[in-house]
């Protein structure tokens, strides 16, 4: 997965309209993901009493680490030692595994430093600064629309990102569009490319309840890993850090969430979120449904494709549980209204006011399009490891030889650096897995475009999806990253010149892939970047810039109290201790406890809090997040939302809405008791 | 499947609304599914200038045929020769299959009458009488609500039809509810409980094209088949049969489907289709799809799992196309404009009509109360064959000790005949394939449920799917025919002393699944049925009675022509020809040519007419339905629908809805010079 989302769980979704509100509309109490340069210190004092100041805040930013993998984590000590969660390194530990290793069902303690093992692809980056770039990047759009809009704004974006960072192997520059346009914000990364895994616990340790239990609570996982951040193959000593502290959580005490939620559609219209109810949605439950069937069914035929296949059926059912999540918050007459009646109340306030127009209609328009434009947009870009490799090879080829400015977004000069990474890092591909997910994609193409569409016919010529997925894979060397490098060292005679069939496959897709990325951006992207940055000057205007944007996967602190919740007019206690997990235990999977937790269990402790949940406003990409008291020290890492948090890609419910932590408590005593790592203790605790 | 729904296909869908009516309101040109009791002569008669006389109407009702494994068909010799689908033989072909002699692939011409190989729980029935019995019914309801209501109706019901069939041997009685509820008719039916397998083309012929193709058109597919009726081990010598014709259809002919269309809910008010949209179907949607990937990932494991897997998979993914047709027109705007349009019509006419109150709002209150209960009543009923079995078993047992008025409605005397030949009927079971339907449902129970539900405790206990399916199938003996007729007649003592796994699993499910039928006797079904009686009462008074009840598996017929129509401004072509088959073959699954159209190429006319549409208004359980001329002669055998008959199920479009035949021509072609049966030829063209 890229982004483990944290939303959703089973069950009707009910209860849906207490007290939600919209982006659109003044947040309330414990509501809202804050950017670092916009926090709402007088709105907190006002709720809660206090703020933090200035240097507290510049304190956590300066510790806080986004994982490119799509994760937050935070700086615990100043060797460059970082939290996270399990899951953000379980696809890490699987790249590691092997047939007689394997590090996600055994988890993995670095005895020594020099044993600590170097995470494929994965990078971690700390906010060095924020500027606003507003200014600069609205006057290049000037009047332009559609493809020229996109164009102008990519140029300068690119321009912008190129010249604030010139030492492209230690910074990384990213230009945040915020508000939909309404803001565009640059923001400059220390990075550290060389991350190494340090420590995780079992799988069934980590993930104890499996799916059945993600998005529920009470929770008894063990969700937390260790990694550290390396340069010129020494641990990075970093300035600052958080500290970590083991103790136990405060019912009602104030807690930050500081992290990178990755999206919210929280200022969408009304014919965005029917689009995505009547459209994608649908399309995206179904054919993921049938992928993770297909997995499912694949994985029980051996241990190894059990093991190989784990990471990636973890990921589909993630993303599935959010989906249905959307799907049920979307299907709700009372939610929906609640929507529907924030944007009534926007485009009355705003109603007759010149300037803004009327970016609902406008918005509508681009809809209309999109809707017609949909299915060859989504389909025609298979789904592999191996083809995406390709894709990536055949169009930085193209796009490197043009000027900066010129490129597809995704290939500019700050942009480069991470993909040429994750094309070369070497990292396992397994054949069956790649078999099943071009076959599905190239037949869910196939099924939703269908047979007699040119589309199809590009993908498929006369060949099926199961022929066409098993000749591009049998001939295909990408899985070599040699082969890989030296296609993008190679440049365009290589690509031009290359026989092999994935590279090939992927050249005869260009075009048309091209032309498709043209009309998105003349129908869709553009049209909508102008809509939406009017609806930011709406908003502006009725409720003042204290607002907090869409989530956007940058860094964001929100702020909130450890509490429970009433479900069905019982209290849910909202911490639970590591002997739950004891009593939850049945013995077969996912309820089975994890190896070392029985051969411990005399040691442990059973009144260890374990797992607890917060009122903090958070939604996938904040997994890994350090939750942090009032003095700034660590408490936890966010790993989940409760069954109520469904609906926070929409809107937030602070009555219900939770946040799920795995507490620090618990972290350290299995550190500790289960699976010593009395280094690490010691590191983490040092004065 | 048990009903080859006839309806949807890939692609978006569009236009929607362009002249839908509803049986709410008088139906257009070609729209209905007329009863027989009922066939609208003036209405024709005005549309086309002519209509069917009763004696047209009686030979031809006589000689239709209902299968009970969810299809139609036609007698179409005096000696029982029946015309369907392939897709409504594929079932039986396939129970008769060998892993050495593969009658699906292969295909099957009985060399001999004794050659001709009985299908498992496969009977033939023919309608006798229809006679109205609402009077009697509403009586005996009386004022009776909630679960009285429904008992005081079944009670009714198991007395009529009893009363009506003492000879439970050749005859079935059964009372079909119209109007869901307005009106209760007797069926008398003839019945033929030994049905054989005559002939049937490669699967490959069939279902050219695959599910890629299925609701698609043109089409090139050879879906037919002939069965034959048999008593006392000979065939029955019938009184009337549709005359064989295989001269080709003429555009604009006018055309009569005689069938049983299975369902349709167009009758239903808003928050019943609400209900749907919102509930049911994104679940049926999301867990089906998963059941397919399971299913195709273990069918690529073995030539043999890919043989014995094929007709579930057919199944699944032909009703996955109908729901998703189902989703999209109830996410389609316009579509559901029409829906409320026409109920908001009705309330109208009807505004302040004491005698039918407010039959809307008792619905929405009872859809309320299914919106709660739908969880539980939906999952607990495990997916399995083999489960179904031991349901079945256990709750004979029991309610064959009452009175026949008291038992639950699957289980009255005349109800058991045909339930008890399907439950010891021999008919092969694949283990694997029970395995994964089980664990399948079994976590989806969970899922939906919550692992913490009371519910799922009580599927499950402390075991996982996965392993309580295992232990299930391992251990029961009911694969085995004279084990479940050895408990079938052993009745409760048997079961009471079964030490059979399965038996005590559906034991232990026992109590909660009558529980959950009682409460939704209560809040749903006894609720319903006042108000959509009501609700009849309003369509009577507001349109009179000319109307046609929704669809309930039961005869219909339908009158409408040959006509192509126009998409996205091109003229789709009515009737395809044989050598259309071989332009579009691929030489690629599912576009392959069967064997037996390559080695006979040469000889095949490529101008015989193959496939033809007509403005018939059919839905699934139509499948196999004979097309018959003016004169009464049968033209070809209806398959499919297109993809504009997608929304159907809620409304009928009759510039764009298509049903899909198979031409006699063609079928004739195919015996004559394709899969030789010269005696079939003979004995369909005898005079």
């Amino acid at each position: 997965m890229t982004i483990k989302a944290i939303l959703l769980g089973g069950g009707l979704f009910t209860g849906a309209a207490l007290g939600v509100t919209l982006g659109a509309t003044p947040a309330m109490a414990d509501e809202g993901m804050w950017t670092f340069d916009a926090f709402p210190t007088a709105k907190m004092k006002a709720d809660y009493g206090f703020a933090p100041d200035q240097a507290w805040l510049d304190r956590v930013r300066a510790s806080a680490v986004r994982l490119t993998g799509g994760c937050s984590a935070s700086f615990v000590s100043g060797e460059g030692l970082i939290l996270t969660n399990h899951h953000c390194v379980v696809g890490c530990a699987q790249d590691l595994s092997t047939a007689t290793n394997d590090l996600v069902a055994n988890g993995f303690i670095a005895a020594a430093r020099t044993e600590e093992r170097k995470c494929p692809g994965q990078q971690a980056e700390v906010v060095t600064a924020i500027s606003d770039v507003t200014g600069a990047i609205k006057a290049a759009i000037g009047g332009a629309t559609g493809d020229a809009l996109v164009k102008a704004r990519d140029a300068k974006i690119a321009e912008i990102e190129k010249a604030g960072c010139s030492d492209t192997k230690t910074t990384r520059c990213q230009v945040v569009t915020l508000f939909g346009g309404g803001q565009y914000k640059l923001y400059t990364y220390r990075k550290y490319s060389d991350v190494r895994l340090v420590w995780a616990p079992e799988f069934q340790a980590a993930f104890f309840g499996g799916d059945p239990d993600n998005f529920n609570y009470p929770r008894y996982a063990l969700d937390s890993a260790f990694l550290r951040a390396y340069e010129n193959d020494k641990p990075v000593k970093v300035s600052s850090h958080l500290k970590w502290t083991a103790r136990a959580p405060k019912v009602g005490e104030p807690t930050f969430v500081v992290g990178n939620p990755g999206s919210t559609q929280r200022l969408y219209t009304m014919d965005r979120f029917a689009f995505v109810r009547e459209v994608s949605l649908p399309i995206t439950l179904s054919t993921y449904s049938e992928l993770r069937g297909r997995i499912i069914s694949a994985m029980e035929q051996s241990a190894d494709k059990k093991r190989e296949g784990g990471d990636t059926l973890f990921g589909i059912e993630n993303s599935l549980k959010v989906f249905v999540g959307r799907q049920k918050a979307l299907n709700d007459p009372t939610f929906v209204k609640t929507l529907a009646d924030n944007e009534a109340q926007l485009r009355g306030k705003v109603a007759g006011n010149a300037a803004i127009g009327d970016p609902w209609a406008d918005t509508a328009k681009a809809v209309a399009a999109y809707r017609e434009l949909y299915l060859p947009y989504r389909f025609l870009r298979p789904n592999s490891d191996l083809y995406e490799f390709a894709h990536d090879l055949v169009k930085i080829a193209a796009e490197r030889a043009k000027p900066n400015g010129e490129r597809l977004p995704e290939y500019t000069d700050s942009r480069l650096p991470l993909l040429e990474k994750q094309i070369t890092d070497p990292r396992p591909v397994y054949p069956w897995l790649e078999q099943i997910k071009l076959e599905w994609s190239l037949s869910k193409a196939r099924e939703y475009l269908g047979a007699d569409d040119a589309d199809t016919r590009l993908l498929l010529g006369k060949e099926s999806p199961e022929g066409l997925a098993a000749r591009l894979l049998g001939g295909t060397t990408l899985a070599d990253p040699a082969a890989r490098k030296a296609l993008l060292d190679g440049g365009a005679a290589a690509i031009a010149a290359s026989t092999d069939p994935m590279i090939q496959y992927a050249r005869a897709l260009d075009a048309r892939d091209r032309e498709l990325t043209k009309v998105f951006n003349e129908r869709y992207d553009g049209p909508i970047t102008s809509a939406t940055a009017k609806l930011a000057d709406a908003r502006f205007a009725a409720y003042g810039t204290g607002l907090y944007p869409d989530a956007t996967f940058t860094l964001r602190v929100s702020y909130g109290k450890v509490q429970g919740w009433k479900e069905r007019g019982a209290d849910v206690a909202p911490i639970t201790t590591m002997g739950g997990a004891f009593d939850r235990a049945t013995g077969n999977d996912p309820f089975v406890l994890a190896k070392a937790f029985t051969t411990n269990a005399a040691r442990i402790d059973k009144a260890t809090p374990y797992d607890f949940v917060t009122t903090n406003d958070i939604i996938g990409g904040n997994s890994g997040s350090p939750v942090v008291d009032r003095d700034g020290n660590v408490i936890g890492a966010a790993f989940d939302g409760n069954i109520h948090s469904l609906g926070g890609n929409y809107g937030y419910e602070g009555d219900v809405n939770r946040t799920v932590v795995v507490s620090t408590a618990a972290v350290q005593q299995a550190l500790e008791k289960i699976y010593p790592a009395p280094a690490l203790v010691k590191e983490l605790n040092a004065k």
